[in-house]
């Protein structure tokens, strides 16, 4: 079993990522399973529309997941909870939480159970991730053949931690968030496939898929500043991929995909 | 020199408390300096707009300070900078800040400078309010016989840590953005009147100023909600008097002012 | 029945005025029940001791309340579980937590619950206080007749929005942890009592308990700086008085207490 | 020029890391500079001591950089005064701050000057680093030949905006802190040389240098926990290798380092 996750989608240049490199990178790799992570899809690059979140899935992506601007675009509340491969972190607290936190994709038989969590360092109060995700493991041992985790945290010790507790129950957990992709990949414990973040998608120039006009001024002032796409940037596109034994649940491999627009980085 | 303080005025319950108490409040106490806190005078509870700040000087008020909510509306890099007797934090660093962080009050030829600093502690990185604040009060030795000043943060002992630095330069630190008004009032030092909290100005049954529902709800969900200020409830004036000793600039007496609309607490 | 809460107990200053002057406070208000937060009751003010829960119980304290610096003296995980009226804040996470997060006095047969909690923001990442009070509460109907809570927070905003969500279901919310007391004692939906902090019991002249020489310094440089506790103040009690109605269990009355060492404030 | 640089080290393994292999990789890469950041190089992964300076130093490091535990060891304050090459954030405030924040290498007559700032978000409260470095690099010109930064932050974003905003005046901009090393190399607008974070030396295994029980522990309890620095460890060895151009003082080529203690990673 071979998955290919992308990191956080921002603006229209990650749309184009997605529709020019996804269908070439899967010619390329061969994943079953193909991951994205879409927080930042929209045109303003806060949260996802239902146009955003068809056309990933028409590009070849199987499940999209989703972070601490899961709710920024309101327009969620009308389509998540009829868009089965739309998953949002599973550990929002509070009754009736719109959509879901977790989806099951079955290959040839091998059921792959996705899930996406959010850490609480620097972050909003969140239901405890490490409790809720050991419990929904549990929960779904008999529905799913292996896990793979989207962990959106800021922290890279609370997401390294994560990972080490869930290791042996999970067969990868990737982190998203920063933008920015870390250099290393690993398999813990001989077990589960690790990366501190996978990076971003969309543009390449900026300010992690801003213009950096108005995030500098924002450090420099204090005062509020409206952040723009960076439109005219090229375009990178930022993931992994992991290889599952399904006899053993155990990763094998996990390495960093990292393209930019036209050519090398 | 007599000076009433009115903390946060919060929405247009807030301006009505404004208009309707002021004008009996200084009948009673009989101020030559009146301050009130804008930063959330506007309808939506968010920064101040041109109508608000003049209504304010139209109700008895003197100067009008701000805070955190400075820039939350707008329309205030409009005004600001015409508007001599509104002043923001001063220690918003970088260069060509609209507006100013004083003012100076002439009264019978006893001159109050006003001051307006912000905290840190669970804000934004401003310049350090205590620097700042020292060479500020040194620059205006011989154009201010007392300073005054609104200090708006969050921490109590940031508060009291300014307060007490501050001691032997100013005759009276007021703190506001809590909108919960402390039972500290206090001369320190035998020279700085000081009150941790002046509490809030505007909607006295909700939370803080806005509707309960939505911020419930926030606490419970930790999704975006959109704060309404809480338009029905009874209202109340916060702050306090302060008296200064125009021979020696020190304060000699503080003492909270709370009153609700119509009535008593 | 009534209550008298007394607000964070401070290093031995605090320890003396609870020796010197809950008997008189018992004394003169005749209370069924008296609560204390002791969270920084060392001579350290950090934590807790055995010998000073012991010499708090002895001065006529029935239950000793805690908050973030709980197990700050680790010499807690030595006696917390045999020690019946020392209670933590009940939200910790993690499985085995050390003591207990609530008790009950039975005062000639009226049981009264007293819970501790913690809030989230601007500090740890506890379990969701709203959500576990409410499980506590609905878990000791039977056991109790009316709760009494020691929210130990630092945002008036969530100790607000507790009080009130709670409101239908607890006689009293009395928040600590800021170590000043507000001026906003209420009752909340003509049930619960509410003031938002308590106020701290020990030395009145430094930085809310500490020498005030390090606490400035730290904010001036931004190094660590070894606080002390300023044992030289004169000393100061603060809390608070609760009437609930033994029928109704609703709170009838609440009244701020503050009292300085040998006289008046 | 070439310099080397060497990520955060931590705790015995880190000092043996420096010892094995700073002498081998500059056997490798020919560095002229060589810097290492040992804010966590005591035994106990907090600050530095006197004989780990001294040890780097002897290992072939020429400056020593440091970060928010810069102050942990409070030896320090007995020997940073007289070591010429071990440097402090520059922007700590406050009168007197023990040390210096920059420090200038003469290569041949080509002068580096090797500054080291600390970001703000999500850590304490300096002076901005943005125009804190502004103003040294504009008061060093005609005493230095190119600059390099270590910029110690916790935000992605922060350190792209300091690079963006520095890359017309130095040429390197190196992040350290997260522990993390990320998979971001490049030059900015053709001048400045960048990565958001070098990463650790040291153990490996644990925790970004620490036991991974007690970190976990942590996570689950929220309850205090002491870390121990992860001994048993296999060693890591991070960092990187810039290229300056010294006609021009544009970086022309950056690239990660990374090995493993005893073989490939
Ligand atoms: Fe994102
Ligand atoms: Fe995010
Ligand atoms: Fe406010
Ligand atoms: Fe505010
Ligand atoms: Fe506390
Ligand atoms: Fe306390
Ligand atoms: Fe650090
Ligand atoms: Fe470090």
């Amino acid at each position: 079993m071979r998955i290919l996750f992308i990191g956080d989608v921002v603006g229209n240049k990650g749309m184009k990522m997605i529709r020019d490199y996804v269908p070439a990178l899967k010619q390329e790799y061969r994943p079953q399973v193909t991951i994205a992570n879409g927080e930042n899809s929209t045109p303003m690059g806060r949260g996802i529309n239902l146009s955003g979140y068809k056309e990933m899935m028409s590009s070849g992506v199987d499940v999209v997941t989703l972070g601490n601007h899961a709710w920024s675009n309101p327009e969620i509340n009308d389509f998540i909870d009829d868009s089965k491969r739309l998953i949002r972190p599973y550990n929002f607290p509070g009754e009736n939480v719109p959509g879901t936190g977790y989806t099951i994709m079955n290959v040839n038989g091998f059921r792959l159970a996705v899930l996406n969590f959010q850490g609480r360092v620097f972050l909003d109060n969140l239901d405890d991730p490490f409790r809720e995700a050991t419990e929904l493991v549990k929960s779904l041992q008999s529905e799913a053949d292996a896990f793979f985790v989207d962990f959106h945290a800021e922290a890279t010790s609370e997401k390294l931690a994560f990972a080490k507790y869930m290791s042996g129950e999970v067969s990868a957990v990737v982190g998203t968030h920063t933008h920015v992709q870390t250099n290393d990949a690993r398999i813990i414990n001989g077990k589960t496939a690790f990366l501190t973040d996978a990076g971003m998608t969309g543009p390449a120039d900026g300010m992690l898929g801003m213009q950096e006009k108005s995030v500098i001024e924002r450090f420099l002032n204090q005062r509020p500043a409206r952040y723009k796409v960076d439109e005219d940037s090229r375009g990178i596109i930022c993931g992994c991929i992991i290889d599952i034994d399904e006899k053993t649940g155990n990763a094998t491999k996990i390495e960093p995909v990292k393209q930019m627009e036209n050519g090398l980085f």
